[in-house]
């Protein structure tokens, strides 16, 4: 496989990170994962924007051009032929010597690189279990960092108990899942949390609320209580690699019916018409 | 340089780091670091425990035991002849194909080094500058994980303005330091936060509250205010690379007089006498 290593298309084996990358020693860095549907990037402007926007915030300058980016990753998926699948790919500050500070010509070292991906069809289909959680991650949710230990900790423990998400609740209000958006329906209506500092914006998420207003489906960016939570008629995540998938228990529960809602059913077909004009481009 | 790499010795050019460890993309390990005086490890026992428990917090399974850690460090140490130094060592989770779940068989990534270090007399002795930031960290601070984006984003804005540490308040009380633990003195008392999971149980921290102990200063685990912390008599910080560091301005004003007090001299020189039995054993 070929991955970007600081610009470069080169074998993955010739890659190579050093033990004081910052990435490394601190999770000093950024990330994105962007969708590859039929060998064509998804919504890259968003995420290449987003990128940019998370680097920026935590101090990071970067030498090269977003389409110059863009431009790299169209190469990489050229020469690994994805043709369903993703790339990751992740900034981090620098090089040098451990210390919590920087100096300000440290050089940022990148890496991307694609994988194929299957569409979660089956859990898109029939839904999937979800287990809550508290929300102790740090204050600054919004910036897409490799700070993710509490999400690892939090998506393992819902798998262990056979679940595919934790909902994330801080201070009685739910936030957003480890790796998703969540989305509650009651009456009809969705509600969603608002963007700021708690939660990432995520694309699909706007992609959703896109979709909401052209499909006349009532919304609000509000954030619902636990207690609401436990009477909602349907609950969905979205995400770059999940898309959109029902949520039909919570800790074990059924969430409304116990079966994806009609809402949802909505939803997830406007997106996967939003998803086929790259298909029919290419094809 | 010599590093320890996966439980063995290697020059520094032979390691390694796979762009899909889980460290790398997830921030997903945890770490310590030892201080070296006149070649020897201080405290280490003390160290090596935190690790495993820091490891164990975050369900990594270790392979190897305490003791053979301590072996290969002191290998190390010879290997580098380092004599005033420290060794930075950390474990991440290990490599896979990234995602926020893992699988409990993976094998988890090991390496360490070690750096000389002098010991900060000015800093010591004068005393520095610090500012106040808001705690916005996550809230397994007892963890000494790799995510420490938020203590790098703190310290990089207190040495930008000047100053050695930035002092983290949480809902209106003290903490601790970006990587340090902070002492106040008020009235010849001593205060500094509780342990719980608000801030990491340093090893000097626990070494100094013998200190209080055995050189009868009265002192007290308990978090002071925001507001108390701008009428304090003496404030200090303690780390492992730091020892005793005097905060002689804080946001810009004097702390007390403006210049170390008797309180962080005492306690400095008994800090002092603490680590020097190490360097008599082997001269």
């Amino acid at each position: 496989m070929k991955v970007l290593w600081n610009g470069s298309i080169m074998d993955r084996s010739e890659s190579k990170v050093d033990i004081e990358d910052r990435g490394y020693q601190f999770g000093d860095g950024v990330y994105e994962v962007i969708r590859i549907y039929n060998g064509e990037m998804f919504a890259q402007k968003e995420h290449i924007d987003r990128l940019f926007n998370s680097a920026n915030e935590i101090g990071i300058e970067l030498a090269f051009e977003k389409k110059d980016l863009e431009q790299q990753f169209n190469e990489l998926i050229q020469e690994n032929q994805v043709s369903e699948g993703g790339i990751y790919f992740q900034i981090s500050r620098g090089v040098a010597p451990r210390k919590h500070q920087y100096k300000k010509d440290i050089q940022p070292q990148t890496v991307g690189y694609t994988f194929s991906l299957k569409k979660p069809e089956e859990e898109q289909t029939n839904g999937v279990a979800a287990i809550t959680a508290q929300d102790m991650r740090w204050l600054r949710c919004d910036i897409k960092s490799l700070n993710l230990l509490y999400n690892v900790m939090t998506k393992q423990k819902a798998s262990e108990q056979g679940a595919f998400e934790a909902v994330l609740i801080r201070d009685g209000y739910v936030t957003e899942g480890t790796s998703s958006n969540i989305f509650a329906v009651k009456d009809g209506e969705v509600y969603t949390h608002p963007v700021n500092h708690l939660i990432l914006n995520g694309i699909t998420r706007r992609e959703l609320l896109n979709i909401f207003e052209n499909e006349h489906i009532p919304f609000e960016e509000k954030a619902i209580t636990e207690e609401e939570l436990g009477s909602v008629d349907e609950l969905f995540m979205a995400s770059t690699t999940a898309e959109v998938i029902p949520i039909i228990t919570l800790d074990g529960k059924d969430v409304g019916s116990g079966k994806p809602g009609n809402v949802t059913r909505k939803v997830q077909e406007a997106f996967q018409k939003r998803i086929v004009p790259a298909n029919i481009v290419k094809q």
